[in-house]
């Protein structure tokens, strides 16, 4: 809660903290890709989270774009959910020891990570349309598309190839 | 990471692990609505809640039929993503004043907690059979296609009642 108390009184209000919290969730994701990157051994996942990064990358910089037609300072707002996905594939990744098996989790986290990302943008693409805010929806929804691509891409890969060499 | 290091050798620990993470998911999924439900004040919001929580309550009891199928106990991990989802659903519905607001936010944050459970059903799914356990697959793909479900009935009711009351 807002030290003087609830700080949200419009639904511009909510979109505006919801925005705060995705930035600070993509500039997360930032930090905690090289680490996937590095620990990742099969070359078509590792190639996959090194283009995720750039593509995460542009993402913030829309986020600030969308700031800028609202008239704010990009900022974020801490996200307990971003921090709580990240720790858990820290975790995971460290109680793994085979290699393959690894990949697997890193995977499956990778998707928990999109998936929050998919939550976010789909909420904040249609409280921007109904605030009559076309012009930050079709950013946001541009993203929103891109993850969805995403995480279709790394399902295809993990049961293509990821999960089978795990399993065997 | 486990006490002794290591802990996850083979597909099969990080399956298990992963079940006892959503099933300690659920679990405090189980013990949320109550407060989302209480909070909510559109009448078609408290229903899906209400709905959602005997819906859980039976995923509950089907991650215990598989738990049962794979000869293990039923037991959960600790899971820092679905604290942190949760944790932060509730410091944004305790920062907004209006109570139409409070709706869109509350529904927000439901469908983030239907994400992750999308993204750990899937994965779960896919490895299952992967390690050729249809048996369990089969039970873990009927949640995942319910929890589907719910987020976009959740969108539906956002976009046609409660982003339109919380915006006007």
């Amino acid at each position: 809660m807002g030290i003087f108390g609830k700080d949200i009184k419009r639904m511009e209000d909510l979109f505006l903290h919801t925005l705060q919290d995705i930035y600070y969730a993509e500039n997360q994701i930032v930090k905690a890709l090289p680490d996937m990157i590095e620990k990742s051994t099969n070359r078509d996942l590792t190639a996959g989270f090194k283009k995720h990064l750039e593509e995460t990358e542009t993402h913030v910089s829309r986020l600030e774009q969308v700031f800028k037609l609202l008239g704010r300072q990009p900022k974020g707002v801490e996200c307990p959910a971003i921090d709580g996905i990240i720790k858990e594939a820290s975790e995971i990744a460290g109680d793994v020891a085979d290699k393959e098996v690894l990949d697997a989790a890193l995977i499956g986290a990778a998707q928990a990570v999109e998936h929050y990302e998919i939550a976010r943008y789909g909420t904040l693409a249609a409280w921007a349309r109904q605030l009559e805010r076309d012009d930050c929806a079709t950013i946001l929804h541009r993203t929103l598309e891109e993850e969805k691509a995403t995480d279709e891409k790394l399902s295809r890969l993990a049961e293509r190839k990821i999960n089978v060499k795990a399993a065997s």
